[in-house]
């Protein structure tokens, strides 16, 4: 290959790729989600990684961000064959798969779906061009039971505080509320009114206000009315009064405030701060009608939500000729997981994930170590098994260079004992392969 | 959504996707193959989807199978950016990877990759676009422990093993075995005649000899000698004697039936007819150079490969001034299972991952459902709260159809017992949440 031109190779921007030890934290995350969502009984799905670009493109969204396939020698052959691109995230694949999978599943169809997604956008913190959704929802034919708003949300607070990352906040709201209340003012186009609402974190209340009176033609008291709805915010149920309290009346507001004190009261045996009520949550997306969802760091306002969601009344009109509504959340697990590694908050162990390095003591009684880490593994033990007769110094710099945490001596003469040394404290005692356990 | 256009959803042919009983198979066999990988200490390691064209072409190949990414609307500021295609095997990137991160990996560096590959070939049996690897390697500066080109290959038995797929065998043989063979019978470019050899599956011992005197232009006696040489197969290290009387001699030959013999001696102990040394082996890539695998059903010879591999001398002299040779292999994670998915041999059993389904008795009674939920599941017990206070037939019927093996009933009035339905003998006893084990 000497021949050959040398290609440097450089991080894709917008393509995270992480050492070792850091994979292996991230596998460990990955596993207690998966673990999360099982436990509440939800069934994995993995779709393709491409779809058909007209169902990518059904909605008529976000065509911009797709990445679309090519083959680097196309021929005529190809001429006939449906134009594919990467989906760019997990809700459009699930609204095709329960399409055309329709007659095989159980409604409610509770499941999980834990994928790379792709958007062709510039990268910028917390932005990326390939990262993991790890996607929970529930999916049911005419209507889903608001117990599922509840349960998901709960999943989720679940399943992030169990990784231990800094505080956050998930923030509920119901589009409803905000429909039947901007209808009450007489908004005639309530979802223009949503789309400058949900910008609320980007340009703030006086950029919302200008937007609103600008751009959407509102009254100032119209603007003044969904501006004080924008304000409240609560930890519990109190939050319908308080909108109550504002004076504008319509059955959907009702509905929508009923649905929400139903969602906040079975939450409410979260952590203080968990789960807050939040009316200035909107959610930009046309298809939510219902319970919203977006989490926040605490630390870092601005930083993009960290786990998003909400309830649809249709989820696959586009294919179907069946009302499907759902509810589901995605965790941003590659936005998350990337602002813990960026700001150093992230604690590695070791790069491996063996429990045992089996020293091989010299050449002649490599057999002997052999037979030693072939006993340990079948007690399931992950041990290595040094791969040749280097220095004992070498072979422990190997095993603390991993992180691993016990060495296995296998006797150097017949007769002797075994011994194992925990390598955090150096203790060194004898020990037998047939019942060692891991303090 | 009435007014759009509708999409008919349709499978993609060469991307596999399955209904939520298959993928339960699927997720267990991907479990248990990282954990083989991981009884061993290997490391996790994934990169992006994606890299430089530059790099997937580096070493010239399978330039046609590439897709490439392209942004659906593509701008004049994508022009100074890299060209990007999807990865067409996980060899490529882990080349990239150990160069890139040399400075931070420690060697011999062993890790275990399982991703999604994609190549733009015609989908046929065994053949996918979209499909799932499952490669382990281990990669060291300058020199590989030849105790790896057996460890390997015993890590992919024990999983293929544990499988409990249909009877095949892992073929063994070494690249020198076969280039010091040419080379003593004065064939000047051996590599052409391994070339032509590693296609005696799909063309036959007759289409072979033909090629070898027609295309490549040995003497009849070379011929002869060539297919003699792969004839030779056997279970043990009795291999090397046979190829020894063909009386053809030389250092490499000698050199490569050293270490044929050592990795069949060190895998002596594994089932009859699970390793087989086959001097047909060839592997048609030319970066092979020592011992090299290919794994095939006993009852299906003409399907693929379902896991192959070789010892390379240097893997990422594309990238990097050092030598870093490797052995590894690959299990063709989609290319099996979709097989017996075909076939009609893989065994389903649930849709879902749940232990217990909890009933609502009552809408009034709901309150304990939900306590009894949540306390099955902080017990480790993965539990469905049934959603509404349908009749109990539906909510049986509901367990029944996703496969669900236990239905539990909280008590229907105050002071009565909790009770705990076996779905498949319909045996149904008293239980209590706090105590009670899946038996």
């Amino acid at each position: 290959m000497s021949e050959q031109r040398r290609v440097r190779p450089a991080p894709l921007s917008g393509f995270p790729e992480w050492t070792p030890e850091v994979r292996l934290v991230e596998l460990h995350w990955l596993d207690r989600i998966r673990a999360a969502f099982e436990r509440y009984g939800f069934c994995s799905v993995e779709t393709p990684s491409v779809e058909a670009l007209e169902v990518l493109l059904a909605k008529g969204e976000t065509s911009q961000e797709v990445y679309t396939l090519h083959r680097l020698q196309a021929d005529e052959a190809d001429a006939g064959e449906a134009r594919l691109g990467l989906h760019f995230d997990l809700t459009v694949p699930i609204a095709r798969y329960v399409a055309q999978h329709f007659n095989d599943l159980v409604f409610p169809f509770k499941r999980y779906q834990m994928q790379r997604v792709w958007r062709g956008e510039r990268p910028q913190e917390g932005r990326f061009r390939e990262f993991m959704q790890c996607d929970v929802d529930v999916i049911d034919v005419d209507d889903v039971a608001l117990q599922f708003d509840a349960e998901l949300a709960r999943i989720v607070c679940e399943v992030l505080t169990e990784l231990g990352i800094p505080p956050w906040a998930l923030h509920v709201n119901n589009r409803k509320v905000l429909q039947g209340f901007y209808q009450s003012l007489g908004i005639g186009d309530p979802l223009a009114v949503i789309r400058v609402a949900d910008k609320i974190d980007k340009v703030g209340v006086a950029g919302v206000e200008a937007m609103l009176a600008d751009d959407v033609g509102l009254a100032p008291e119209q603007v003044r009315a969904c501006l004080d709805l924008a304000a409240i915010r609560g930890s519990g149920a109190g939050v319908v009064d308080d909108v109550t309290a504002l004076g504008v009346k319509s059955d959907l507001l009702t509905e929508g405030l009923d649905e929400l004190g139903y969602v906040l009261d079975a939450m409410s045996d979260l952590p203080d701060g968990t789960v807050l009520a939040d009316l200035s949550i909107a959610r930009g997306l046309d298809y939510y009608t219902g319970t919203v969802y977006e989490t926040r760091f605490t630390d870092w306002p601005d930083y993009g939500s960290i786990a998003s969601g909400g309830r649809y009344d249709d989820l696959a009109g586009s294919y179907i000729n069946r009302r499907l509504p759902g509810v589901g959340l995605s965790i941003g697990l590659t936005r998350i997981f990337a602002k813990l590694v960026g700001e150093g908050l992230l604690e590695t162990a070791a790069s491996c994930p063996t429990d045992v390095l089996v020293v091989v003591p010299n050449a002649e009684r490599r057999g002997v170590a052999v037979e030693t880490a072939a006993r340990l593994r079948e007690r399931g033990l992950r041990t290595e098994l040094y791969h040749q007769a280097d220095r004992i110094g070498k072979q422990l710099r190997y095993a603390s260079r991993k992180g691993i945490p016990y060495v296995w001596f296998p006797p150097f003469d017949d007769g002797k004992p075994h011994e194992v040394k925990e390598m955090a404290g150096g203790d060194q005692v004898e020990a037998d392969p047939s019942t060692w356990r891991r303090p």
